[in-house]
Formats: structure tokens, C-alpha cells, sequence
């Protein structure tokens, strides 16, 4: 059970909150790449941790994340017309480009200097492995453009949707965390998930230890949360899920079929976007095919949708009952926590290291001889072998 | 008209407030009984005196009325499985039986002793004359179960059904405690009511005398509410409007017509239901039968709404300006208003006696001779008689 | 960029407000004549200046502007019957005159007097020129009846409609003192403005300078916002837009058609009436006819509101950025805290006086040589002349 305060802090995103700071540290999906589809094409408002945007693609294909409203006198940009190395407002015709520089101010003569004094606020944004990312940031802190594993994947190996939540990113991404509910939410809908069908070794073992261990374990960029369950007597089935900072999870393929994860992007305190990430390296023209007929997906996501929106905007943690297999969510938190603190502290947080965030979810079978730490070493070193090879 | 004070104590329901608290000493009717028509139907929602609850019917017919919230991460229990002996949370599978009592905590071993110490809020709820009723007050304060006249009518002889309105429950029960309002707001209404068509005598009387008196007495669960009209030169007509404590108010029929009534009940400060309820004793084919061709209640009903919730969710009160036959009105506030100091000050309120909820409405053609009183004592003993003889 | 003070001073309306005192010292347009079409027609309800009021005209034609809730237990009078003098309450009959005087209580004795000393609060409204005008200022300070150049025009010479803003007031007049707009916003709709195609000299002199000056200049009533163009080299093109207070913008016209122009009135702070008014004083039966055929108004309208709207429902101008054509927008704010300065002080705002609220907008050609002041000089002694000709 949480404070009223630590729920507050894990929970709001203004600028100058810790948690709001601590997100403006890393690069965020904000857009689907195919929501700007060509250079000049309808600008797209969007917003992102509270803050109000408008995105648009200039005549080049560079990205622009810039304030929604005119400097001028305040129309909403989406109304503006993007043309020519800009968006023009549709109200005076001022004009604005990628960075927020007003470029042009027909109403007033340029000798005057003003037009080079205006700038809306502008964010970088760059499109990557089909999503286009946003820093909302200072300047002088920006990391390193993300490489997280799925964006390594080749792009045909990749399939990433978005849907929205009406509530608060951290329950939607505590959900996540927890592999726990997919017995119960998710029963007969993961029996049916063909994709589980094709590995019935993998199925077999889910079912013959109905109650598992959770394991989290700090790793550079996150957490390890590991579950654990018996397999004979003398070996274990693992499922590591990672846990990415600030908002990242993704969990092991069964069998051959594709990794998948989600990124859980705050829009205000009440609203997230909810990113669902399938990727894989080896290209199984047979997975891609049942993949067309994969009817349990949706369904999957509208229940966790369901579940999560049903804790009201904003769960009031202050009146849960923490178990002992929410040691995740817990360690999660707590991780959140200090980093926040580190950011206020002038500190920087983890996982802005490409070489952290690459991390990947590991499902194995190992000797029971063997700890957790040592079986995702060695699994994690044939995982990188996969990569070089495919 | 009322103290901003006054009208802010009378109309607020929050836990702790005066009014909620009187409120919270009286068993409530909260739903339909078809509303949880099976052992092991869907749960269902609702609102309380500002309380998020759901109810439930369990395998063995027990009614369960707990809090909405799962105890472990705050799921809607409107999502729950209604099974063999509780519901069970969606999300983990906790599982709560009618008390709110946690009976099953799969994530967590039984060992661990957590489980025990899990549990929801729940009220007592109880199903009576083809309601569902809740207590939400203290549990030694608990009062004997409902005894108002109409629980007491065989079954085929009542009909129920409620409305949502939009507004403070007070507003609604002003209404119906106001008899002048029906000479304009249902004029055409009430004169091609069949019921009353039925009874020319009655009519003739209503008609007779456009200006009746207004004489509230305080009666032993609430007030009686007597509306006089003259009759010639030596007689009085008479209809006894019974308000009982602390949201019921019942009015006489007309000839041999069944009695109705309503429940007013406190959704939240600006929401309340209407419950409606008609009954009768003798069973009077011909009155069930005209009943369902009966098109003017619906429009009575509908009337009342619009004016009621016309006034704003609260209305204010400080603004209106009583005349002498809103004297019912006046002494209904004043009643809930010195019951809830009672409360306030540890002493009972009144109505919880069942004797005295079983007051009925009366409409009689009396002597002049006959005070009120008196006209109501020769009354009720000969009502008395039909009860124990029907 | 104004301060957040000023922007607030200068949006906000309730009782006792710089500007809604300022807004309260005027005849304001509030509803269209054919709202209330006829003597004991359906009331219309209305808000304005904040203030909840209900409109009705009564059986003898006269208008009653008064409270929308019922004096007795606060109904709607909304739901009201119109009726042999006056408004009649559904609930219990109290019935109030055009002055908001009850003058029917039925349901309490007349001599007990209680009727006498009820009365809403009401405000004059008066019928003029096609349109329901208010004043809801004190009585001692009540202007002579409103004498706007177009109220002046034959009725068959006069079109009025209106619609609804979802902005402050504010943001939608401002749109109406800023010509430079329609060169972005209207640009493909003004170009196809079949009332523009007649005049093809005014189209090449505005095409000919699309940079022009703006010139705002003090008038009795308000202010002449003059947009300047150069005509060859001895030449301007004056258009004069007059601003009138408190809430008047007029437009000058293309040749021969009619003129046009819009009020602004507050609903409450974040809504707003807009009316447009187009008229002429020469019966011109071609531009009549052509008129109903005009395509582009309509379209017109959509564009100034959407882009109003897109700004919020209050613009916070503490963000904006005014250049110099911005100077009448500039003016208008400053003109209209200084006339809610002198209100506060107890002294009269301008623009009361019938003779400056005739002022007309004017469109001309003229010599250089002529200073603005001399031009609308010469120009409206010849106006005076149409309309004692027409």
C-alpha cells in the first residue's frame, strides 16, 4: 500500500513534478510513423505528459514537435496549413518550422526584427523503427537515440499498434508487470492463443505450476522480473520479462514466435497511450501468416484495458493489498522512485545507455543448479549470437 | 426559506455529514429484487448515499452488498465472476463472499495468513416485499427489518418500479409532499386518470374545493400530512398524506384504487432514485386489469422529474419563499432536521419502530365535529380490520 | 502580450466585474425579434452577462426579460405556460409579469399580501430594428433606446442571424477589428465573395497591396479602425471599420452592396452570441437577389469561429505576440478598460449618445493629401446625405 504522497509523485506529470522531470530524461513514442505519412502532409496535435503539441512532417521529412498555439494570438496550429518548409498559420499566415522559428510574419515588415525573436517551443523528434519519438527535455541531456531491442529488428519483422487508456500510464503499466493475471484475466484467452498452441512444451509447463515465484532483479536499465516455475524435480521454467525505464516492458516468445512488449506513454495524469510492440528476428513466413488469423489479441488488450480503466482514473494505491507475487510492481516502483530522486538530485537515470536498453525478455528452461543471474547470462549470450546471425 | 446552512445540512450525504447519518440508521430500499434475479446472476453497481458499492446474489441466494474495489490493486468488482459462493475479482482472483470477507487469494499462499485479514466494507442487505433493502448505519444500531405497510401486502398485490432523477433527493420528495402541485402540474393528467375516473365522488369533492387546507401533524415515524376539503356545510373531505422517515411518503386511493407511494433515495448529493409502489389488499381483478391500460402514470412521473430537476441538481433554497400550505414541507425539514441532532447527540431517530412504519394513507369523508386526530384514529382502526381480514 | 490581470479584467462578466459593470450600462442585443414570434408565444430561456433569465412576450406584445427560476421553490420558468398577461409557473401556478411581478398566487389568500412583496428580478427589453434588446444596468443610469446606423435602415433593407461562439467574447470581436485576416483566413472564399465580384475596382486595389497599414483613431462612440492601401502614387484606398461600444463591429462595402457588420455579446465567460447584420439604406433588388444566392458567408462564419474557438475558451494573451497591425485590437482593449475605469469612478462610458452610435463604416478613395480625420469627414457628410435621401 502506498502513501497518499507516493502515489501522487509515481502518478503526475507536470512540469517540475519528479516523476514529470524524470520522463522528460528519455526518448518517448509519441506517433505512429504512419500518422505523418509524407513530407507536408496533415499536421497532428497530440499531447504528451500534459503538454500540448502539434506534429508535423516539413517538406524535407523532418519531423516537428512544436507547441500547439500561434505566438501570435493563439489559434490552435492543427488548423495550419503545412507547406513549404513550414506550418503557416491559418489565421495571419505566420509561419513556423521544425524548431519553432517563425519564418515568416507577413503582417509585419521584416526590418522590423520581430519574426526572428519568435520561437515556439520545440522538442527534438525523430521517426525510428516505425515510431516517431519525441525528447521532452533539457537540451543539454539529451541521450543518445534509443536502441532498445525491438528497434534493431529488421522492419518487416515488426508490427506496432497504439490504443488508448483513460487512465493513469502507471496502473496500465503495472498490468505488465505482472504475469500473475494472465491466469485468471486472461484464461481462455491465452488457451486459445494459436501461437501458444504451437508450443505445447511451453503450455504444459504454465499449467503444471499454477503458482509461480516472481523474481525481480535490478539490471542497468530496468528490472528483470523473473518468474519461476517447477519443471520435474530437478530443472526450472523461467520467463524473464524486462521492465525498461521509464515506461518499457517486454516478455518472451513461446517457441518461435515473435517477442512482444508494450511502452506506456503518460498523455496527461488520466490518459496514456498504450504502444503494443511485436518483433522477431528470424523471418517465419509461417508465424507472420497465423499472425494474420490472430484473433486473441485484441481481446487480450480490451481486457487489460477494461480491468485497468476500472480503477478509476487514478488508482488510489493508499487502499490496495500488495502480495507477495507484486514484488515487481513493488520494485518497479521503488525504482521509478529513485530515480526521480537522482533526476532532482541533478543525478542522471538509468537506461539511457543504448547498451542497457537492449535488453531483451528471456523465456528457458535451466538446471535448477544454476541462479537466475547465471541462466539469463548465458541465455542473453546466444540471444546477442541471434542478432549477429540473422 | 432556508440558511444557506440549512439547505447545504439537509441536502448532503457524505459520511459524517448529519442528514448522511440519519440516513445511515434506516434500512433503504436499493434495488428491484429482479435486479439480482438468480443465485449467481451478474453483479450489479450502484451508488449509495455517495458510496460506490455492488451487489450480489451468491450460490446460495445470500444477498452480498460490498464495496465496488477489489482489495488488492482497486479492480471494479462489477467485472467480477458471481460463483459458487462469492465473486471473484477478474484481475487475480480474489474472491469475496457476502460480508466482503476475502475467501480465496490464489496468489498468495493460505499459510501466510494474509487472506484472513482481507475485507471489504459490506452492509447488510436484505430482500423484502420485492426489494432489495441495505442498513449502512453502525452495526449494534441495526433496526428491526421494514415493516411499512405496503411490505406487508401479499405479492400479487404490489407493483414497484423506480426512476433516476437528477437531482437531490429532497427536491423530489418536496414533491410529493405537496398536494397543491397536482391541481396544476398534473391538471389534465390527473382528470384522465382512470383510476380516478373511477371514483366520481372523489373527483366531485377535488373539484369542489380548489383551495384545501394544509394540516401536517407530526405521527410517530414522521408526519401526517392531512389536506381538507369542504364538503357541503357540515363535512370534511380528507386525504392523509403519511411521510415515515427518512425518505417514504404514501397518499390515500381513490374509491377502491390501490395505494401508492414512493421511496426517495439518495444516489449521491445530486442524483436520487424514485422508487414507486402501488398496493392493495383486496384483490380487485378489474383494478390490475385497468391498471395496464393505465397511460397517465408514466406522464405524471415524468412531469414531476422535469419540474423537480429543473430546479439545478441542489436547488437553492436561500431564494424560495414558502407560502402557508407548503406547512408540510416546512415541517418535513424541520422533522429531518431535529432527527439528525438526535442522531448527532447518540439518541435513536424516530420511524425505526415497526409499528410505526405501518401507517397508511387515508382519504375519508368526515364530520366537522371530528378533529383530525380523532377522523384518523376511527380510520386507521377500521384499515386495521382489512389487513388481518385480507 | 497583455498581463494575466488584464486579460482577466477584460474577459470576465459577473456582478460587479469592471467590464460585465461596463457590459451593464448598455442596450445589448440578446435574442432575434422572431424568437418570440407572437403575444403568449413559448418563452425562450437565455443567459447573459452569466446571468440565468427567461424571455417571454406577453399578451398584450409586451417583452418581459426576468430570472429564470420561480420565486416560490426555484423551478424553471423555462417550463412555464404563456398566458392572459404573464408567465405561469407548472408547479404550483404563481404567475409573473413582464416586470417579473407575481401577479397570480393561488395557493395562499390574497389578503394575506404575501403576493404583493414577490417579484423576480426583470430587465427592460424593448424590440427594435428586428432585434430583442436588453439593459441590465441600473435604473437611473437606463441610455436612450440604441440608434446604430443599422437600426435606422427600412426593415426589408435588413438581415440578421446569429450563432454561437464556444470562446470568450473577446476573441471573437477581436477577429472583427482585424482586417489583415481575410488575406489568410478568407483568402479563397473572399476571392469568390459573389458581392466582391461585382466591384472589381475594390479587388484589384486589394490585391494590388496586400501589405496594408492599419490606422485605429478615437471616435465618440468607440473607435474608426482604418485600413490603408496605396492606390498608384497619389492615391490611398481607405477602408474604415467602426468599432462601437461595447461590443459593435461595422464593415465598409464593396461597391454597392450592403453593409455588414457583427455584435459580440457575452453569454457568460466562456460563450458568446454572435450576430451578423448585413443592410442598406437603397433599395437594391439585384444585390437582394443576388444575395440569396451567396454562398460563401456561411463559410465565412465557420471559419472565424473555429479559429476563435481553437484559441481556448478564454485566449490567455499573456502568451501572445502583437504586432503592429494589431493596433486596433490593441486600442479596442485599451478603450474598452478605460471606459470599465470610468464606470468604476461613477462616470458615464461612451458611446451612450444616439448621434455616435449612427457612425458608419466607410470605404473611399482619396487624395494623399487628405489626412484621415479630413477624409471620413468628407465622406460621411455625403453618407448624412444618403439617408435622408433613401
Amino acid at each position: 500500500m502506498l502513501t497518499a504522497e507516493r502515489n501522487e509523485l509515481l502518478t503526475r506529470f507536470g512540469r517540475g513534478t519528479p516523476v514529470g522531470e524524470l520522463f522528460r530524461r528519455y526518448w518517448l513514442p509519441v506517433l505512429l510513423g504512419e500518422e505523418l505519412p509524407e513530407p507536408d502532409c496533415a499536421p497532428v496535435r497530440l499531447k504528451l505528459l500534459g503538454e500540448r503539441l502539434v506534429a508535423f512532417r516539413d517538406t524535407q521529412g523532418r519531423i516537428g514537435l512544436i507547441e500547439e498555439f500561434c505566438a501570435h494570438r493563439g489559434v490552435s496550429l492543427w488548423f495550419g496549413r503545412n507547406e513549404e518548409g513550414g506550418i503557416r498559420c491559418p489565421y495571419h499566415g505566420w509561419k513556423y518550422d521544425v524548431t519553432g522559428q517563425c519564418i515568416d510574419l507577413p503582417s509585419e515588415p521584416e526590418e522590423s526584427g520581430m519574426r526572428k525573436n519568435i520561437k515556439l517551443n520545440s522538442y527534438p523528434a525523430i521517426e525510428l523503427a516505425g515510431v516517431i519519438w519525441a525528447y521532452l527535455g533539457p537540451a543539454d541531456k539529451k541521450p543518445q537515440e534509443p536502441a532498445y531491442d525491438w528497434t534493431l529488428a529488421p522492419p518487416g519483422n515488426r508490427h506496432i499498434s497504439k490504443r488508448l487508456q483513460e487512465c493513469n500510464y502507471l496502473q496500465a503499466m503495472e498490468g505488465a508487470l505482472d504475469s500473475i493475471h494472465s491466469g485468471f484475466l486472461h484464461r481462455y484467452s491465452v488457451a486459445e492463443d494459436p501461437l501458444l498452441k504451437r508450443d505445447p512444451e511451453s503450455l504444459a509447463m504454465l499449467l503444471g505450476d499454477r503458482k509461480p515465484k516472481i523474481f525481480p532483479e535490478n539490471s542497468p536499465a530496468g528490472l528483470y522480473i523473473a518468474t519461476r516455475r517447477d519443471v520435474g524435480r530437478d530443472r526450472y521454467y523461467w520467463r524473464v520479462t524486462q521492465w525498461l525505464m521509464p515506461c518499457f516492458s517486454f516478455f518472451p516468445p513461446y517457441g518461435g514466435n515473435p517477442y512482444g512488449g508494450h511502452a506506456f506513454v503518460p498523455i496527461d495524469d488520466e490518459h496514456c497511450w498504450t504502444f503494443s510492440i511485436d518483433y522477431h528476428y528470424l523471418i517465419d513466413r509461417a508465424a507472420q501468416k497465423a499472425k494474420k488469423s490472430f484473433s486473441g489479441i485484441r481481446g487480450v488488450g480490451v481486457q487489460d484495458a477494461a480491468i485497468q480503466e476500472s480503477m478509476g482514473p487514478i488508482q488510489d494505491r493508499t487502499r490496495e493489498h500488495l502480495v507477495s507475487s507484486d514484488n515487481g510492481i513493488v520494485k518497479t516502483r521503488r525504482r521509478l522512485m529513485d530515480a526521480a530522486s537522482a533526476v532532482a538530485r541533478g543525478a542522471d537515470p538509468p537506461g539511457l545507455d543504448p547498451e542497457a536498453q537492449r535488453a531483451r525478455a528471456v523465456s528457458m528452461v535451466a538446471s535448477r543448479e544454476l541462479s537466475l543471474r547465471e541462466a539469463i547470462a548465458r541465455e542473453q549470450r546466444s540471444q546477442a549470437e541471434t542478432v549477429s546471425s540473422a
